[in-house]
């Protein structure tokens, strides 16, 4: 295998190593398969259909969106079976029901009476999920509140099909040892399945049972009552999913490919071309053991440089140090102007957000590009 | 004046209010021009030929870029007076030499001796800055280093065009009061005019010596000795530029228009559907006096609502909150599910990235779609 040719690329470029892409995605279908319940991947992290139909290839039954954007894209690309998994208002319906006319399966999510209504009220039958908050983190109804059952028969008594739960332990994302997201994981899980039996012990149907993020995913020891686990950013994994400690820094899959383009020896400096606006402003390991500023440092051929990380960013200019803040009189000649860097980002959902496309590294050595989508 | 109907708008949207842009053109053109100097507006904050237009209407020279994609799409558009303001390095030669083949005047920068030989050693002739350090902020030769005199010694002796000098005092970012950003202006000007001073005594051709940052080119008191101010996130301001003291929140002109999905009442919680994706994981208010969290939240009229803010985001969620963290038994009533919010971003040039479009609000209420872009 001859290593790929970098220097024709103009700099920063979104790096997908697809080997690595391709580990993660066996993985985790392994993993979810071994648990005995389906794996619907959430396609927000890649925005990529190229990706989605890797995932596909491997195993995977339907997809997870975050916007109506990503529900439209995927479903002209020949995904039809999508759960947008973000509360939805009033003022999306007639865009939802625009999709499910043209036969797309579009599950929508709702945690409110007001939402439930508006959702019966439109006339249409949609398919309903009930978003349940199993760790305090963001929304959802709580698994024994009255409100769970007072969303669900809305729902029921209104005429919508009501598919059953699903839930999202975002908090999963502040643990940092195997014990913590074991616990996390048990808690995603009985948490949602005590509220698909509240609800069908009032008589009300619930046949899916969704949960899921990379880290509970990675880290359930059993998914008993549990249907579908959804997952996004393990695709790429990052330094947060490093940190939180269900991946290794060798797995991580996008890098930023970055020229060193200048030095401030005074400062101990480097100086290159990929500064937030590439990396994003995402500061996820902020708070961890292991503070990355911007981004772990490798080298053109992906190895890590130990010692070094992008401790500062400027628009479009990274100031890559030593992590113990000391001058280093061999900087110039170690990182040369014109010389190639990678960079791990803290978080890949937002530093793939920053590109219009990846660069993809084969197994071969080969490049080739595909195209990713923002907006809404 | 009807005020415009913002009901069927797929949020998030990235809005701009054309008057206060308006505003923000002409305050910054009079001021410029009061100090007797051009005004070469950075393209990097809205990344949309629409509002460069509008800048160049107003009196704007010439345009700064900071990628060379920005260089390429604004040349097509018509503007061919461009400064790509972060220093060249080998790999991007041939994509500038291109555009200059096409009939572009495009000016470079470079603070190395490195990447000096690098441009004259590319046998195409280029009209080159020297950048120079003013505040320890980034890149950059000291206006007193014997670096600055090789640098202008490699180019002039190789054939290139030497035009002149450029700073930029991204430390201005960091000042609080009236009296800092004077004298950061003045530290600013006098620092690259002493750069100037210094290569004309060496015989060095200087024309050049363009300065520029939102906050100093706003507080400048004299601009002796310089020719040109760059500055770009003035077009649309932001809660960063409110703090350091030099726009009012009722001059920021972008907000993102979001729509309330749900609330965690007893946490004090409204969820929005625009969380960090459309807000960007700027968190530039950080470290200020008044922290803004990921916004300021007004009405959907665009008048801030005192006392709350956007406490915290995921992905496609924000959490809007009081600032004081108590709870409100009144936000239901007061944020009902459907209801629509403007969130004024910390910093506008990383929440425009957000979006593909901005739907612009003209003076009249109407609505009208600029198109952006991102990438390098």
């Amino acid at each position: 295998m001859q290593p790929a040719d970098l220097s024709s690329l103009l700099t920063p470029v979104a790096l997908l190593d697809e080997a690595r892409m391709a580990h993660n995605i066996q993985r985790m279908q392994q993993r979810i398969d071994s648990l005995g319940v389906t794996l619907r991947p959430h396609v927000k992290t890649a925005k990529c259909v190229d990706v989605a139909w890797a995932q596909r290839a491997a195993g995977a039954v339907g997809i997870t969106v975050s916007t109506l954007k990503e529900a439209e894209v995927f479903f002209d690309a020949g995904f039809n079976d999508i759960l947008y998994a973000v509360c939805i208002t009033p003022n999306k319906l007639a865009t939802a029901q625009a999709l499910r006319t043209r036969g797309c399966t579009l599950q929508v999510v709702v945690d409110s009476v007001a939402a439930a209504q508006a959702l019966v009220a439109s006339g249409h039958v949609f398919e309903v999920l009930i978003e349940i908050d199993t760790d305090g983190h963001r929304a959802g109804v709580l698994p024994d509140s009255d409100l769970l059952l007072d969303v669900g028969r809305t729902l029921y008594a209104g005429g919508a099909v009501l598919k059953g739960v699903m839930t999202h332990a975002g908090a999963s994302y502040e643990c940092r040892t195997a014990d913590s997201l074991q616990a996390m994981s048990e808690q995603e899980r009985s948490r949602c399945v005590r509220a698909a039996e509240r609800l069908r012990e009032a008589d009300l149907p619930c046949p899916v049972v969704s949960v899921g993020s990379t880290p509970t995913a990675l880290s359930a020891t059993h998914l008993q009552g549990v249907t579908e686990v959804r997952a996004g950013v393990y695709i790429f994994q990052d330094l947060v999913m490093q940190g939180v400690g269900v991946c290794r820094s060798a797995e991580i899959a996008l890098s930023v490919l970055a020229t060193v383009i200048g030095h401030q020896l005074d400062k101990g400096w480097v100086l290159v071309d990929a500064g937030w606006m590439a990396m994003s402003r995402d500061r996820g390991t902020q708070d961890h053991t292991v503070d990355w500023g911007y981004g772990a440092v490798c080298n053109e051929g992906g190895l890590l440089i130990e010692g070094f990380l992008m401790a500062s960013a400027n628009q479009e200019h990274g100031i890559v140090a030593r992590r113990d803040g000391q001058p280093d009189g061999a900087l110039a000649q170690r990182f040369p102007i014109g010389s190639r860097l990678r960079i791990l980002p803290n978080h890949a959902c937002a530093t793939a957000a920053q590109f219009p496309t990846y660069t993809v590294l084969a197994a071969d050595g080969s490049i080739k590009h595909w195209p990713r989508f923002i907006g809404w």
